[in-house]
């Protein structure tokens, strides 16, 4: 039988690897439109700011790697044109047809925004491939721009500017919505931005940005511009061989990741997830959701019967040194899907005084009518990772805050309080719940 | 109404405060029969290695300022000799009657192994006490030691022995058992004693200490030795006024931390509490635990209807410098307790190697009839406080190994890797499963 991925980074290479070790006279074949596969894109900002010294460091596999460990064909450089399900076939530019008995489209996500006038000049870049990332990084070695701007205040527009920062230019944040981190939280927004300003960058919100000036965008003056103004999913090969897509724009699959042609399935990037919170179909890009569907899709299209169950939708972003970290629903989006939220908000320390605790905050989110919590947020230096990791098991399984105070968490005076502040966020939580 | 709360530390104090939030009409009176209340006794290994600098520290409360601000009496140094439930009174050495329609028995532990030989001289210690730490630190800095053994390898034997070392000394663990940390756990042990034989810490499992002798504990030369051999709940009180103890020697108490006595609740160390992974009574006395239950308690006392669901054997502890956390079950207290488990291990990074990433190992439990998660353990350096609390929350709603594995668990870099050790383990468990 012959399975062929349309993707070789998160999703793709994760199907794939899958199905080989389910299966192990599975003929396989990865098309991946650009001459690397399997990278973390996330890892890019740092390859910008240093950290990263080399981007084979955000490799995993190379092609020939891939092949000879896995035994899984690799077409990189190779650009899928066109499915043509009835003849079960995938044909790619250039003509040459690829035959498949299962398809998983791993198609990934792109830079929204691509209608910004002067984008393509040499002092603009992306940063979604590694391509990108070596490009932006010799110019700011060759050129030494002095001021950048960040046309976008997601992950990718936030760690641009703290990298660029790092290099001793002055930056400024540029996004036409209301919030940061494609996130409808004020707070969060207040915080983020109160951080930036420490660190001299300037961020600008509300401002749509049209075109980039060869010397200013919106105004701003600046000889270095980052477009990261979010994702959309890239479902135009699905979309056209009649693969249906879902109310967020992506490709809607069922729990097995199967779209509503027989055998052809999707994951990553270019797929809805189902929220957990919500209970419907959403969109959150993300590597590690990424790679857990394409996890699920190569162990079904290799004849497993495996679910994914979903998302809460978690994140986590350090923006120069200091931590923000939230899964779930802020209040202002529980409140627009309908629930009737309230939350609390404290400011506790991570650690003992006596062991140098460092400040954090904790927020939780929960809905008056069933105590049930819905979302939170944790800012802070170190351990948000695994406090923002609780909310989201608790997430997983809708907890009530009721529960969630009580959990049994860990405590050492080099770990954390004896009333974590979690469970002192969730305390308060049930004050207001009563 | 008037409340009495017997034990002045971590739950009695929780309970009292609770209570006069809830109610501040009640009149409210903790005895104590230390001199101090409301101290951190997790901290007092830290004060003999000096990260504690003053045991001012460890004391979140003094008598005075707890009296002042919460309006609670404070009786300290006050020992309860009885309960005399039919007058409702409780009394105190020296005959003084405290008249109560409501009590609340947070006597705690008390250091096990009291039959020891030569355990008063003045080279052997406890470490149960700010009195106690304070009489070591002098000691040691005052005779300067040269060889110190601590009898017990559970946290205060371990965490003292580390801060002996700190100080310089040639030092043993000596333990009767033959596991460390109070749990059976032969790959725990393992390398708990590797990370001590790092640190030049011998340890000697299997040894029953009867005695110690001037220059010398089971044969082994020292001129200091500590004795931690555990902990034994305090209950004497509670016994002798009728009041019933559970399997474990620890108090019996319902959801609502009610003993057997009307209007007599228990909470904390001298406690039992429900173990949601067995689904029986259990005794393991921790802070954290004792914290809740004496908020139950108080609130409960206080006229509210509040429940604790129970623990789930959360812990942590670092040992010169590296970090050993486990909650639930180890493989053979699954065993013991009628499971049938099944157990993956892996080896990993806590962080992307670029970004400094630094082992960590994660070991979870499974029972094989149900796929159901039985406990974990996590070692490493940082964020493994995180990873042990995802465990106990999903232990807490008896997650199977199928749910943790999809997990929505935070990524970006400077946190933790794309696929977290723990949703690693799980996959390597869930193969072990099918």
């Amino acid at each position: 039988m012959r399975l062929v991925v349309v993707g070789g980074v998160a999703a793709g290479l994760s199907a794939a690897a899958r199905a080989r070790r389910i299966d192990a006279s599975l003929e396989i074949t990865v098309i991946e439109r650009g001459p690397e596969i399997s990278y973390g894109a996330c890892g890019l900002p740092y390859y910008i700011e240093g950290q990263v010294r080399d981007l084979r460091e955000l490799i995993a596999f190379t092609p020939e790697r891939f092949e000879r460990e896995r035994n899984i064909a690799v077409r990189a450089n190779a650009a899928a044109e066109a499915i043509r399900h009835s003849r079960r076939q995938v044909l790619l530019a250039g003509g040459e047809a690829v035959p498949y008995d299962r398809l998983v489209i791993a198609t990934g996500a792109r830079p929204a925004g691509g209608r910004i006038e002067g984008a393509l000049q040499p002092h603009v870049f992306k940063l979604h491939t590694l391509e990108d990332a070596r490009r932006l990084r010799e110019f700011l070695l060759e050129k030494r721009p002095r001021r950048g701007a960040a046309v976008g205040a997601g992950y990718i527009g936030l760690d641009t500017a703290g990298a660029l920062r790092a290099h001793g230019l002055g930056v400024s944040v540029v996004d036409s919505g209301v919030g940061v981190l494609g996130r409808q939280d004020p707070e969060l927004t207040e915080v983020v931005a109160e951080q930036l300003k420490r660190f001299h960058i300037e961020v600008h919100l509300g401002v749509n940005v049209q075109a980039v000036e060869p010397d200013r965008v919106a105004g701003i003056a600046c000889d270095l511009v980052v477009l990261a103004a979010g994702l959309e999913p890239e479902t135009a090969l699905a979309r056209e061989a009649g693969i249906e897509t879902g109310r967020t724009g992506a490709i809607r699959v069922s729990e097995r990741m199967e779209t509503n042609l027989p055998g052809v399935y999707a994951a990553g990037d270019c797929a809805e997830a189902l929220n957990l919170v919500t209970g419907r179909p959403d969109w959150l890009p993300l590597g590690t959701t990424a790679n857990k569907m394409g996890r699920v899709a190569g162990a079904n299209a290799a004849g497993r019967r495996e679910r994914f169950p979903g998302i809460v939708g978690t994140s986590i972003v350090r923006i120069c040194g200091l931590g923000f970290g939230f899964t779930g629903l802020s209040a202002a989006q529980a409140r627009r899907e309908g629930f009737n939220p309230v939350a609390a908000r404290i400011r506790g320390l991570d650690r003992p005084r006596y062991f140098e605790g460092r400040q954090v905050t904790a927020e939780l989110v929960a809905d008056r009518a069933t105590g049930r919590l819905l979302g939170g947020t944790v800012t802070g230096f170190e351990g948000l990772e695994g406090r923002v990791n609780v909310i989201a098991a608790a997430l997983s399984r809708r907890m009530t805050v009721e529960e969630f105070a009580m959990l049994d968490l860990a405590y050492a005076p080099p770990y954390a309080p004896v009333w974590d502040p979690l469970l002192i966020a969730a305390q308060q939580l049930e004050k207001l719940l009563h």
